[in-house]
């Protein structure tokens, strides 16, 4: 049968994550690993209401197979919405809901890459987008991050050694707000450099911002559809942080001759995206006020949450040198970095036995780098167990360091 | 912007139904066209049953991200439901739920498919698997059907040809219940022959059965999932033919290793299909005598349009010589072949005039070939609509047969 496979497939990994995940099931772990949100922080009486009318009032449309390009009432609430919160007008035919946003990465990377093709992306940056860019053949190109995101000046370097090596890029690929995995936020004057440097090495823009409502300090920063020429951005956006991830709806907006191609591609590849969860996101945008409360209850509630693990990274990680961490303003993740030499993978069974769960921090960098870094999420955790967890957490980096210095101590003895 | 796109991207057209379907959504037109179900046989009482008990008990979960593998309780009813009705042992880890079967068609095409790879397909056959198949850059070997389906005895010499090009076939792609678009249903003797020619020749069965459980007459013909070596066959099926398309829920059937790689793709495609659509249908499969009984109740109707549109067409058609159709046993469809010359294509505008739509056969078959040919649904079309919809579309016809008879004629004069 192997030999069956197409050569793409035969690459295909399982993601170090979801089998990470797999392990952390046991209830007394306290997991910081997941990127999921707070359950009992779901709007379920608004779903209950919004599905109750549906189903009474529009049942037939909502269970019917519906256009490949999206429920147009759906369309239409995002572009208001988009008004109302980004001061930008982007017209229905520019927007294109999707089975969430893995879908939309899903069609560019249809739609874009040819095998071989670059793609740019930030080191570290969100394992997704690398899984369904692999699965057609990409070539990467890692960018570091630092406090103010993708550091975009060391792009053009980058592009001239490929430039005489005759190979194409097709794309950056960024999550300026609030990045999944690093936590930091891509900073106005990076956002418009980045679009600078596009412009003239002339490729494409793929911002992916599924947090962007979730921001607890700091000031606003325009996104790129805000920014860019229309022809240049690509942006994806998702509900599932914000609402519900079980819904599995998102959206991307992109130039109409770029949307007509994903719509084709959407089209092959599920015909349709499911109409009644569509129809929820329509009606609960509709109920703007009452969306908006949500959604500043969800700022208060996860603010307080990241408040807690910062708060519990100084308490229990103060007097171990060498360890730092994002502070990040918005999002559900913050990114620790330890002393050079230590292996979080290496120390992740140790983190288990502690019953505390992390991602380590090689599987966002596709080049494997990263060994010293491990990502937190401070969403789905409660208040007790993050500051608890944190303490675990510091324990095991205690011995693991005391342990390296063993080593290394041995090493120079011998 | 254009020379951006990959090459396959370049490649992707406009599914021609999914054009020709705009056109008909004026009021007065009686529409053939589309391969809906009606939606006044929708159980939208079983819906709200079971969705307000999910949302009340576990309203979490539903909500929330699920696994790339699907839920393990649907994966278990389905397995259940299989035994039940086909008498197979399926086990829940050989079933992965996706965003319905034609999401399964795209992981397939995705897994198997290299550029330039072969795949044997049916003389018409389902255009929304030419289009997934498209996508990864498929070359089609076409064999033609007749009323017991493809008639596979063709097969072998086609391959003879390819192996001395030194090409690779990956899969047939048959729909063998009730086919779309043809209405035909694969004879056990045919399904055991393919077997035999795969099994010889070395490649892949993929079964696709939306209609399944859409049987009006006949004999209960077995699946190639209960026939075939289980490392040879993927089975396709669909709960949008007998629940409702706009959930989107379907799945696969196929080898432990095959399964390994299409939860990978799919992890890649949408990471998990919507978590609340695939409980709604787990939750009906379990009230089994209800989904038993809504399924005879779509039985009864369906047969009774499917002998609605026979008799319509023993009525008009009886004196137009030249004129065929399938007679099929269950499924949505029939099949309707016309004197050569005449030209559907050509053929439909005048249709449209006379407010009554068809799918052109041209769009089911890969090689344009077909073109005297086209598809009528029954399922969606009222009782009298199909009987009013046959007699003008026989207008139509004899008129452009009048049409093709003049210019003959003339031709012959001059």
């Amino acid at each position: 049968m192997e030999d069956k496979f197409s050569e793409l497939a035969r690459k295909l990994r399982p993601s170090p994550i979801r089998e990470l995940l797999k392990l952390i099931n046991e209830p007394d772990i306290i997991s910081f690993a997941g990127g999921i949100p707070d359950p009992t922080l779901f709007p379920i009486d608004l779903m209950w209401e919004v599905t109750q009318q549906i189903l009474e009032n529009e049942g037939d449309k909502a269970l019917q197979y519906g256009p490949s390009d999206g429920d147009i009432g759906l369309r239409e609430e995002i572009s208001k919405w988009l008004k109302d919160k980004e001061g930008v007008d982007i017209p229905a035919s520019r927007i294109l809901p999707t089975t969430a946003s893995q879908q939309g990465l899903d069609l560019i990377g249809k739609v874009f890459i040819n095998p071989g093709d670059y793609v740019i992306v930030g080191l570290p940056t969100y394992l997704g987008a690398l899984a369904a860019f692999s699965a057609y053949g990409v070539q990467f190109i890692g960018i570091p991050l630092d406090d103010e995101g993708m550091q975009v000046e060391l792009i053009p370097e980058k592009l001239k050694k490929l430039r005489r090596a005759q190979k194409r890029v097709k794309f950056v690929y960024v999550v300026p707000d609030f990045q999944n995995p690093a936590g930091v936020t891509m900073s106005l004057q990076r956002r418009k450099r980045l679009i600078e440097i596009a412009e003239k090495y002339d490729f494409l823009i793929v911002e992916d911002t599924p947090y962007r409502e979730l921001r607890y300090s700091g000031e606003h920063v325009p996104p790129f559809i805000a920014l860019g020429p229309k022809e240049r951005v690509i942006s994806l956006y998702s509900f599932s942080k914000i609402l519900f991830p079980g819904l599995r709806v998102g959206f991307v907006i992109a130039a109409p001759n770029v949307i007509r191609k994903l719509i084709l591609a959407k089209q092959a590849a599920d015909l349709c995206s499911p109409v009644l969860t569509q129809f929820v996101v329509r009606e609960i945008l509709k109920r703007r006020d009452a969306f908006k409360r949500h959604i500043m209850r969800l700022v208060v509630r996860y603010r307080d949450k990241r408040d807690a693990m910062l708060s519990a990274l100084m308490k229990y990680f103060h007097d171990i040198p060498g360890v730092r961490w994002t502070k990040p303003e918005g999002g559900l993740f913050l990114w620790l970095t330890f002393p050079e030499g230590l292996d979080t993978e290496k120390m992740f069974p140790k983190a288990l036995e502690n019953k505390v769960a992390y991602i380590i921090g090689t599987a966002f960098h596709f080049d494997g780098s990263g060994k010293n870094t491990a990502r937190l999420n401070f969403s789905y955790p409660t208040m007790k167990q993050i500051d608890e967890g944190i303490r675990r957490l510091s324990k095991v980096v205690e011995a693991e360091l005391r342990e390296l210095e063993r080593k290394k101590r041995i090493k120079l003895t011998v």
